[in-house]
């Protein structure tokens, strides 16, 4: 098995990139190969640093970068030879079976979009992200940013995405799934939520649990969080400055430590035909490894064949 | 000067409301006196334990109780001598200058928009929270909960409301206005979200200082947060559910505890002819206290007035 890294993507690349890839490597101990995508002068030489340690990993070529700040869709349709665009063709062509990035995330989402597209059947990839539980382990939240306006149907199937995702890939047998709401009754919240509640109760690939509230997210109600892309972003973004004032006030706890993206590794774009991670921009090459341990995990599962199977009806 | 509170509002009252009545009054040392409404049988006894310490406190009799489960509307209509029906008339008549209840937030809406009313040129009044700030003092966040829908005037309205508030109850300078978003740029949101951008970008009332994410919660990018009641709701709740597991945790820091509902008092409606605050459902005495302290602060800032004569025109 073969995992794609675009060596060239997030603030500190590409030294954070190589110094995670061989730190994964490590971890995988060949259980999967990891494939480095980007400027060979500029990556060849640190993984020669490496010496033995990067042995087994694979330097595949790729002469552009898509930078922070550019269009996403325009730069990814200009910079066909960019990382990027590289890693999305190999993944499309078979040649890798996760492909993960720090990148431009817009230009991540594009590619996800445009090459390897969206499931039959699914209206709309969400992008996942995962959050801390209480009781050990993370739940998974989604949408938190691909899509800031939702229909119902879309939460419904956000609600699915999830779901599986939970079961095979966090190994969490039948999922609670919960949509957040600003209170627990049925009736609550917008006409958006109110309408994906009734069609969530319904939905028999799911164990929905009913609204969750923003007190919900750390405890065992739900596994799967269900939101619109706009109020997960929200929430995703305030976990990150709670645990980063912790972290300044030098506030350690298993749990809170668990709010560190570097630990999660990076979020998931579910509904895609293939297996793609979008890491953050800062990523450490603790961020880095992490980030392509869970694409290994997520290619093992098999999660993506498990949603276009749900899906194909 | 005078401040109500709903003698029999919240789940420890009406204990909790007497004897934060109390403390309150010890606070205020005369420059206000408190109306305690409720059922006198109830209510008396209470002020009796306190002796000398209860001599300034008034009790107003209200034989009925909108329980916290009861349709708002409904109750409110058919309990004309409730305590909270009590409180607004005693605020819509002027012998009150705030009320205050920690008991059913649904009747006290109903409450505000039937009573006391909107003010004239207000489209929808919004109920405001606080957010500590790490560079000391609180924000303001808007809407929490009254409107889970809005429209891009609505959210322009709470800009104006957020800003008044900061003003002259925060005494914030020319307070920093900012409209919660998933990304910074102009573009970034909801159509909601962009529309309301573009108007408080103009308005002339407020200074605007553009999108802020949910990063940007605790630091000192804005003073008045503005987004749909939906939105705010799951972001208090989560920050509410921070504090709790930190408590839990027995992790305590001056900021982090400042996060705690009882420091802050409650959310007061804003947009309405009269001052109004909704307290938490478990308010413990010392948060009724400074909830009626807060009340106090809005009465004397006169801010009721400052927001008709900005909506006036």
């Amino acid at each position: 098995m073969k995992i794609a890294l675009d060596a060239m993507g997030g603030d500190f690349a590409p030294q954070a990139a190589v110094d995670g890839a061989v730190l994964a490597a490590q971890k995988l101990a060949g259980a999967a190969q990891i494939v480095l995508i980007g400027q060979e002068d500029a990556v060849r030489p640190l993984l020669q640093q490496h010496g033995a340690a990067a042995d087994g990993l694979i330097l595949q070529p790729a002469s552009q970068i898509i930078e922070m700040g550019e269009h996403p869709a325009k730069a990814y349709q200009q910079k066909q030879d960019s990382s990027i665009a590289v890693g999305y063709r190999m993944l499309h062509n078979g040649e890798v079976e996760a492909f993960c990035s720090a990148g431009n995330t817009g230009a991540m989402l594009v590619g996800a979009m445009f090459s390897v597209k969206p499931v039959s059947g699914v209206m709309r990839p969400a992008i996942a992200n995962f959050v801390p539980k209480l009781a050990g382990g993370f739940g998974i939240l989604l949408d938190v940013g691909a899509n800031a306006e939702c229909k119902p149907e879309m939460l419904e199937q956000f609600g699915e995405l999830g779901s599986l995702y939970a079961q095979y890939v966090l190994g969490i047998d039948k999922p609670k799934v919960g949509l957040m709401n600003l209170g627990e009754e049925e009736g609550k919240g917008t006409v958006v939520t109110q309408a994906a509640h009734q069609l969530l109760k319904v939905n028999p690939h799911i164990h929905f649990i009913g609204n969750i509230e923003g007190r919900d997210l750390f405890n065992d109600k739900a596994d799967v969080i269900v939101c619109d892309g706009y109020t997960g972003n929200v929430v995703l973004k305030m976990a990150e400055s709670v645990y980063d004032v912790l972290a300044e006030k030098q506030m350690h706890d298993p749990f809170f430590d668990k709010f560190n993206y570097e630990a999660i590794g990076g979020s998931p774009i579910l509904g895609i035909n293939d297996n793609a991670i979008i890491g953050h921009g800062v990523s450490t090459p603790e961020a880095i490894c992490n980030m392509l341990l869970q694409g290994y995990q997520m290619a093992k599962s098999g999660i993506a064949d498990q949603i276009k199977d749900t899906f194909k009806s």
